[in-house]
C-alpha cells in the first residue's frame, strides 16, 4: 500500500523546455483545455515560470516524513507534485527541505497544502505552487507513496508527466502528450502575435474572427 | 434577452479623475458607506488606482464571447464590469482581449471571475481585479448582455456609472451621484489632514473626537 | 463586560526581539508546535517580521470604536490583536488609525477581520496581518474590552503575551512562557545551520536523520 | 440615508399563488433563467413552497433593529427580505419576531445572514431561507432601511417584488413581470406533462429534442 | 505535552439540566452574548438538545488515538468536545466509538471535525454537533491531550465546562458562571413569556419596547 | 475529444450489492481508506443507500447537453457520475432528467455540481449526491464525454468503477478490485459485531485493542 516507484521515464529536456516557455495558459489551450489544477494553488512569490517532470507524493494529513523519501527520487529538473489523502494547510516544506531538493537539480514544488519558511524559499529562488502558506508543523508517523498516480488540486498526476507552472497555476502534461502538445503550442504562438499586432492596432475580435453574423443569428440585439 | 446598449452617458472627466485621486476609501465613506464590491475582488498587482466609466457585461458561466462584443462598446476612459450569471472562476481575460481593450483606451477590468496571462498584464500595465486568477479556458457559445444594469460582486452596476478601483477593493458611484460625491470626499480629504496631524503628533482619537463621556455613559470601565 | 485592562505586565524588550529574529516558524516548532494564529491572517505587503507584546481588542462585528480606546493602552513596542465577537471582513483600521498608534510606539497590527488604505500602511511601513482588505466602513456604537484574553484566528491571545509575525504567518507565546521558548528557539536554529550545510552538500534527510530502517519497519518498499 | 417607504405596491394575490405553485426552478426558467438568489441561501426544514410581496430591510452587521422596524410595514402575505451591509452570520431573527411576523399575516423569511430558535420556528411553521443558522445575539444601535431596492445573495430586490422560495432556493420576479412570467411557467409546466410521460415510458431526450444531428455535426464520437 | 488530566471538577446535575432546558439562544444572551461557537458545526439530525460536561480532546489531524483514552475519562453525563491541533474534516468518530461512549454515560459530542456512521448514530439517538460528515478513516500514531484548555471552533473551552448544544449551535458556559448563568436564562424565560403573547396579539416590538423617539431621534425617516 | 465510450465492462450484481450493503465507511477502510470523494458531495435526502456502475460524464460549466447523451448509455443498475470542467454549481439536473434515468434503471447521480427540483426527486426516491442545490439553470451548446475517466470531488472515476454512496458520502472502487474490497469488507463486518458487543457491555478500547502499553511509551502522562 505505501511504495516508491523508482523508475519513472522522464520526457526530454528539449519538450520540457518549450513547454516551459510557452506558458501554462497556452500548454492548456494547446492541449484542448484540459490538465489545469484548481486555481486555489497560488506562487509563493511572483515571477516564477517553470517546466519539468513529476515526481509525485502520497502524503498521510499533518504528517511529513514521505518528503524525505521523495527527495532521494528527485533528477535534476524534476517537480515536486505533493498532494495529502484529506484535505490538509499544515505546513509540509520549508527552508531545510528546499535545501535538500535544490542539491539534487529539483526545479520547484507544487502542493495541495501548505508551505513554511516563504521569505527564505523566496530567497533560495526555490519556486512553490501552494494552497497555503502556514507554519503549522507536522509529523513523522505515517507513510505514504513515491510515483503512484494522485489527483492533486483535481486533476490526476503520474509519476513523470509534465508539469508546467507559472503565474497563472499549474497544469500537468501526459508524457504521451508532450511532444505533440509542444507542437500545439507553437502554433497558436505563432498565431496569436499576427493577432496581437492587428488588435494592439485598434482592430475588433468581432472583425478578426468574423463574429458578427454568428452573433446576429443567435438573436443579439443592439439598442 | 441578450442586447448591447451603446449610447450610455458618462460622467465629466473632471468628476472621475477626482473620485479615482480620492481612492477606494474616501469615496465609500463620502457616499455614506455603500457602494463596495465584495472584497473576494483582489488586484493582480500592487499600487494601481484607476477610475472610469463602467461598461456592463453580464455573461455565461464558462463562455467568453461577450468580452469581444464588449470592447467594440468602449470609450477612452472606460473600465469593463464584467459579472458571470452563475460563479464561475474561468479565466476570461488574458492577454490579447487586454491588448485590444487598451487599443480602445480602456482603463481596467473587474471581473467576479478569473482571469489569465497575468504575468503579461502586469507588463503592459494593464490593471484588473478579479475573483480569481485561472488559466481555465472558456468557450464562445452562449450570449450575454453589455450595459445592462447587473449585480458584479454584491454590488448593482449600471453602465456609466462610475467604477473606483485601488488597492483596497472596488467601489461604484452612481453616475447622477458623482459629482456629489467628489465633493465631499473632498472635504473628508481636507478635514484628515489636520486630523493626521494631530494623531502624529500623539493626541489620541479618543480627545480629538471627544469620546471619553460617550464611552463612561455607555459602560466602558477601567479596571 | 467591556473593560480596559490597563496595568497588563509585558515580557523584558531582549527577550522579545529574540523571538522576533528566531520567526514564526521556528519560535511555532520550539514551544512543541503550539499558539500559531489561523493561516487565513496575511501580512499586506511582504517581508516584514516583528514581535511585540499584545495588546487585544474584543469588537463587535462592523464598529471599531474601542480602536481609539485600545490606542492609548499601547506601550512602545506593543502590537495590537483584534478579534471580532462574530466573524467580519469589514475594514476597522486604515490610515488614520495607523498613524495614531505609530505615534505610540506600536510596531503592527493582527486582526481576525479587514483593514483599508493598504497603499497607506505600506507606504508607512505599519505591517498588517489581516484576514481580508476591505474599504467597508465601521461604525463607533457599541462598546468592547481591551486587553482581556481572546481568541484570535482559534488561538487564545492575553494581553502581554508575545506576538511572532512574519511571512509564514503569526504566533502568539505566553508570557510566562516567553524566555524558555527563547532558549529552545536558539538550540534549533544552532542545530539547522550545521543540516542546512549537509543538505546543502547532497546528504539526504533519509541517512542525517537515520529514518532508513523504521521506514523499513513501517512497510515501505521500493518498485 | 436611513428611510422606511410605507407605500409599496404589490402584485395580485392570484399570480403571486399561481407563482406559488410553479415553484422556483419553474419561474426561473420561465423568466429567462435570471432572478435566482445564491444557493447559499438554504431553508431550515424541508418541504416549505411559498410566494409573497417582498418588504427588503437592508440592516448593519450584527444589528437587528430594523427588523421590529419592517415588521410593522408587513402586509398580509408578505415576505421578509433581509440583507447585511456587509456579510454577517449573527441570528438576526428567532420566535419573537417570528411570532410578531406571523401576527402581522407574513408569510416568511429570506436572509442573507443567520436565523435561531430554528425549532421554534419549525414547530411554528414559520419557514426561512437563510445562510447560516446561528444563535449568535445582535445589538439594536444602528439604522438601516425598509423597502429599498438591495442586492440580496447577488440579487437585486425591489419593495414589492415577487419571491418565490422551496427546497430549490429563492426566486425574485419583478412587479411589472410577474403576469407574463405566471403565463409562461403554465406553458412550460403543461409542456413538461407530456414530455414527462413519454420519458417516463422509456423514451430518450435525444429523440424527444431531436438532439442527434446536431450533436453528430458538433462532432460527438462514439466508440 | 501530551496529557490527561483525570479530575475535573464539575458542575451540579440540576443546573445543567437548567441549562439544558433553556437552550442554546437563550443561555447565550444570558451570559451577555458570548461563548458561541462557530456555527459551522451543525448537528447530524434535527431535534437534539443536550447539556453536559466537557471532557475536551486535542488531537492531531488525521488521528483519532486519543478518543480511546478520552472515553475512560467519561462520567454519566459528559459531552466530548474535540479539536485537531490544525483543521482536518477527517471521519474521527463512528459507531463504535458511540457505542463505547454510550456505555460510558456520555450523552453526546461536539466536534470542529468529522464524523462518520451517521446513520447508525441517529439510529442510536447518540447527537453529533460536527464541522462535516465524512467518511474518511484516521489512524492512531500520535497523541494529545484530554481535559486541557483548547479552543473548538472560535471559543475557549475548559474540562468541566458547562455545553448546552441544540439545533441552534453549541454554547459553552464556564463551570463557575453555570448557576448565575441559569437565573438570568430563567429570568429571561419569563420574561420573554409575556412579551411572545403581546407579539402574538399583534401588538409590535416598536411599542413594546418603546423604540420609537430612539429611531426618530437616531434619524429614521418614513417616506 | 468529445467521446462516448459505450461498451464498459460492469462488476457482477452480487458483489456490487455486497459492496451497498456494507456501506462507504466500511468499504472505504476495507480498501485501505482509499477512494472516498470529497465530504462537499452531500446527499439531498437522509437514508438513501445504494451501489452501482458509475457511468461518468464530463460536463462543460453550465451546460447540461451531455446528461441527454449519458442516459442512453445506463443500464439497469447504473450510477451517473456527473463532474463539470470547472468549478460549477449550476443545476444540471431535475426531475425530467431523473424520470428518464429511472426508467432506464438508474440507481441515482453523483454530481460535483447542483441539482433541481429536489422535492421531486425526494418524492420519486431517486438518490442524488451533489455539491449544492440550486434552481439554476443551463443551456445546451457544448459537448464533454460520457464513459471517459475522470476526477469527481477529488477522486478518479472509470466507467464501470462500483460507486458506493449513503449518509455518510461517497466511495469508488475500482471495478478490478471490487471483488476483493467485498471480501475485506465482509471480515470487517464481522470483527466489529464481536467488538460492538463488548464496547457496549463497558470494555474499554484502551484493553480491547491492548493500547496502554504504547501510550505509555510514547509519553502519555495522567495527572
Amino acid at each position: 500500500m505505501t511504495i516508491v516507484v523508482s523508475d519513472v521515464p522522464r520526457v526530454d529536456d528539449e519538450v520540457i523546455e518549450g513547454l516551459g516557455h510557452a506558458g501554462v495558459a497556452t500548454v492548456h489551450e494547446a492541449q484542448g483545455r484540459i490538465g489545469l489544477l484548481a486555481c486555489r494553488l497560488r506562487p509563493i512569490y511572483p515571477g516564477a515560470r517553470i517546466a519539468g517532470s513529476a515526481v509525485t507524493v502520497s502524503v498521510p494529513p499533518g504528517d511529513n516524513w514521505m518528503m524525505h523519501v521523495a527527495i532521494e527520487q528527485l533528477h535534476a529538473g524534476d517537480i515536486l507534485v505533493v498532494a495529502p489523502t484529506s484535505p490538509c494547510e499544515d505546513g509540509y516544506f520549508g527552508d531545510l527541505l528546499a535545501t535538500s531538493a535544490l542539491a539534487r537539480g529539483c526545479r520547484g514544488l507544487v502542493i495541495d497544502a501548505g508551505v513554511r519558511d516563504v521569505r527564505d524559499l523566496t530567497g533560495m529562488g526555490f519556486p512553490v505552487w501552494s494552497r497555503a502558506i502556514s507554519a503549522q508543523g507536522t509529523v513523522k508517523e505515517t507513510l505514504g507513496s513515491v510515483n503512484v498516480p494522485l489527483v492533486c488540486a483535481g486533476e490526476l498526476v503520474n509519476g513523470g508527466d509534465v508539469i508546467v507552472a507559472d503565474d497563472d497555476g499549474v497544469c500537468v502534461v501526459r508524457r504521451a502528450d508532450a511532444a505533440a502538445v509542444l507542437a500545439k503550442a507553437r502554433e497558436r504562438e505563432a498565431n496569436e502575435i499576427a493577432k496581437r499586432e492587428r488588435l494592439a492596432a485598434g482592430e475588433l475580435g468581432l472583425d478578426i474572427y468574423s463574429m458578427r453574423d454568428r452573433l446576429r443569428e443567435k438573436g443579439l440585439r443592439y439598442v
